[in-house]
């Protein structure tokens, strides 16, 4: 089944406040893998089989603790369901159509 | 200054894998406060005072309790910066920009 | 109800990968309102009424942003239930027996 | 290097507010493998390298959805520092010390 996952990555001792360039390679390496993504202001959520996701997420976190980095925290939520898949448009969609 | 709050809320024990309403109740509680949001697949991104975000946070999680859920857990983001506002449309368009 | 409130907080910009002193600051924000708390490897977790827990956090994570971080990142995870109280030593003691 | 990674499981639709089980059979699934644990009261932190955190991770996860859920969300936390190992006994002798 397609799972959601959301992930967002902090370098920690960097002597700077900004860590754009994390999340920028972060969503390059998913480009990388043609996976279907949305960058959010917080996270990004990337659409895939769970093994698909989780292997990207791990690249993500070992690739930010060569940049200038000593630690990271890189956080994951992974949402999927048994009895159908989920889907990045279909989850935006729904809620916004149900707020209006 | 400005903060970035990204909440997501999960019902636990209601019968259905959906919670849809969970999340539009959250989008409509956060639109009565004319805060500023961003609807992402798997959370919600309020922009606001470390007050504002935090109260209405809480209101969230508060009516999530109410409905026909007997236990709720909510994630909770919180991120500010002491040297400068932060922004939704900010954070998506940087990012973006940068992984062209 | 108790509520169980689970708190980490990352210091970004600091030139040190060491953040312990920001933990520190917040077990003893949290024992001066003389709350019931764990502290665990990555996160500490707080015993209290929603509006306790809530107002804690938010002094902790107020009182971050003033040390020598230009930016924090604070991750709140709310855990509770309409139809009992949650503690921190059901739940420790639930799983560890459950899984001896 | 060792790595610390906090995980936590909720099922959603599964008509009872407790999911004491999901959290079991996790904890047996990091007995199996012989890592370093710790039982905390909303998650719990595993020790390890990267790849044998991520593999028992995703197996958690894929355990928990084929038990009575539907929906599985699983949170991961992962931190690790490039300079020197992390460990549980570490992080939390660490902070109880300088909070005394």
């Amino acid at each position: 089944m397609t799972t959601l996952l959301e992930i967002s990555v902090i370098p920690v001792g960097t002597e700077s406040a900004s860590y754009k360039e994390y999340i920028t390679d972060a969503v390059n390496l998913i480009k990388d893998k043609g996976l279907t993504y949305h960058i959010g202001p917080s996270s990004t959520v990337i659409e895939g089989e769970i093994d698909q996701v989780m292997e990207v997420a791990k690249e993500i976190h070992k690739h930010s603790l060569k940049q200038n980095a000593n630690r990271v925290v890189t956080n994951l939520r992974i949402e999927e369901r048994s009895d159908k898949d989920m889907s990045i448009s279909h989850q935006m969609r729904a809620v916004k159509e149900a707020s209006q």
